[in-house]
């Protein structure tokens, strides 16, 4: 009896403390901290580049639909204070920059702590720590290819080093003006000062897209399929790999290819909607996709900062590390896991012999895509 | 000894108990539940109309910019499901609406639920929540006022027609397209069946314009200040007073009057920066803003649905009740509260001599405003 009653005193002073910590953690859980704002970068923000591409009747609408997403803690959350750097590197670019800086004031947007818009990439790379690089040369008609390529890769030589030179030491970096891959690749030769890790290229877009067609032909929601994989260049030769993808239903996980009977309609119909999906909205908008890309750039982020949720993966160019048998040191868009502000290569998937070939072909063109921008290189 | 025995196991009986309910209560808040989506009507989606404004160098971009906006939860939350309806009611809208459509499936936003694109104003209409009026005609140069005034009445008449009929019956209206307050004040005669508590339009941007401009005289952030009026007409003629307003400093709430000693510069080129703001950016972009309007329509209905924050104002465009001898009946722009999904006019400000000649003039502008719309709709 008298260690019952002992038992029992000692409970009733426990749970008096107990319960006052928990009631304190709860509150604190809750407190408001105010925390250093993030610096991020967004090259071609203007997108007077943009005016070279006769298909981008609009020409900026990437940089100005993204903005206001990272202003509103789209990519970093809803409680994370945000620097925006605005570069765009054409002189005649300051007023436009200046209109969509004036443009972000006026929306007093909380998180905004601040706007900085400059045609000096010294000024607009200083201490950032995710940089989006938007600004590019895309390939207009009648325009040649060397042509193209020199000016990328001019534009990506200068940016790399002043990145490398005065962005943070931990800066992210993504890459999305086309070439994305290539443009990303000769980022990362220039600057070695920042991790390979740190440098990637959106296929982000193209994964959405294809969850969307998915989630279209199982008459599901685009967030209830996942893991489904983009392989290779963000051109139209990346492929969209549904073998390893499942969607939620009341009964648990089901494999996708086991809900889509026509096999046919995945090895054809389905990968060319993915693949052409840009052309498709430029011909309906009479404009290239802005909106879509933007929002896509943001889950980019998102999930590279914060992580994948448990048990599923996301697309994303990265350094080929060789997994895959895909060449090392390429930038090639895989199936990635993000924790703790790192990504990782999806081990172990089983490659069918029809995806074989498809990553192949997507790497091939990498290769070549790379030679030639080194080709351009040596010219200048 | 006996009572306080039963005193220590009744506590060892009870706290567990209540440790268990918090715990229950804890984990419940969070539990996920699938809200109804809210339906929202954005009309002038496509910004096809924009074509008759040499100003708007690129089309739809409000549109284009506001529909992610709501998409993403910035207007309605991060839990509330939406389905968007886009409108434009020219023919040749379609391939756009279609491409915007497409964008929006691209993007997989957990939150949409269904996106319909349409130039039929019944179906766009249907049992929609939320109506954002973007669509309109506004003047441009060489265009007869009287056009351009018999436009919007015909096109605000047919949409108010629509609205009262098919949209639910506490369906929230925001109308945007200039001359807004007149175009609501159409919307309003010609759709009975709606509140007229329920027919607002925007001045928000100009209530954050102003924000943002004595936030930088003040060196603070621009949410830092709060209490700012805009009275009267969404036009160059509205007043942004602050003779109320305060901000925060380390040490409490402070007088902006208090603060910013240069009367004068109060009095004429603050007023006058607000006023023609608007311009400013659109010499700046080469086109009228968007992203700031776009993000201050998602502020003026979260404000709305949700409630203003304790102690704060907004200005909202209502139908006037008399206060402040306001013409009953005219929409005007006033200091508004809003909690429970209602707004209410801010009673009992003292309004010196210089704010009663600025909130006339703006009044009498609206009066003749109203009278020339009912004199083109008799015409018709």
């Amino acid at each position: 009896m008298e260690y019952l009653e002992l038992l029992l005193k000692g409970l009733v002073v426990l749970f008096p403390i107990a319960f006052c910590c928990m009631l304190i953690t709860y509150k604190w859980s809750f407190r408001k901290i105010e925390k250093e704002p993030t610096k991020v970068l967004v090259t071609g923000a203007a997108g007077m580049l943009a005016q070279y591409d006769i298909l981008l009747a609009f020409p900026g609408q990437i940089g100005y639909a993204i903005l206001p997403m990272i202003a509103r803690g789209v990519m970093l959350g809803p409680d994370q204070p945000v620097t925006l750097h605005l570069f765009d590197n054409i002189k005649q670019a300051d007023e436009a920059l200046n209109g969509i800086k004036m443009e972000l004031i006026d929306a007093a947007f909380p998180l905004l702590k601040g706007v900085i818009a400059t045609t000096d990439i010294v000024e607009a790379c200083k201490d950032v720590n995710i940089a989006v690089m938007l600004g590019g040369f895309p390939r207009k008609e009648g325009m040649e290819r060397t042509d193209m390529m020199s000016k990328n890769v001019s534009m990506y030589m200068a940016q790399a080093l002043a990145l490398g030179k005065h962005a943070a030491a931990d800066c992210k970096v993504l890459v999305f003006a086309k070439p994305s891959n290539t443009n990303a690749l000769i980022l990362k030769e220039f600057a070695p000062s920042i991790s390979e890790k740190n440098i990637t290229c959106l296929t982000r877009l193209d994964h959405n897209r294809a969850l969307s067609q998915i989630a279209k032909r199982l008459k599901v929601h685009a967030s209830d399929v996942k893991n489904i994989i983009i392989w290779g260049n963000h051109s139209s030769t990346h492929y969209p790999d549904v073998n390893h993808a499942t969607f939620t239903t009341k009964d648990g996980e089901r494999l996708v290819r086991e809900h889509v009977a026509d096999d046919h309609w995945l090895k054809t119909e389905f990968i060319k909607t993915v693949q052409h999906r840009g052309l498709a909205i430029i011909k309906a908008r009479k404009a290239s996709s802005a909106l879509s890309a933007a929002s896509a750039a943001c889950d980019h982020i998102r999930d590279w900062v914060f992580g994948t949720p448990k048990g599923t993966w996301v697309s994303m160019g990265v350094c080929s590390d060789g997994s895959y048998g895909i060449e090392p040191g390429l930038i090639y868009s895989f199936p990635v896991r993000c924790e703790n502000g790192k990504w990782s290569i999806v081990q172990g998937l089983k490659i069918d012999e029809f995806s074989r070939a498809k990553m192949d072909a997507t790497a091939k063109e990498l290769i070549e895509e790379a030679s030639f921008a080194k080709s351009c290189l040596n010219e200048q």
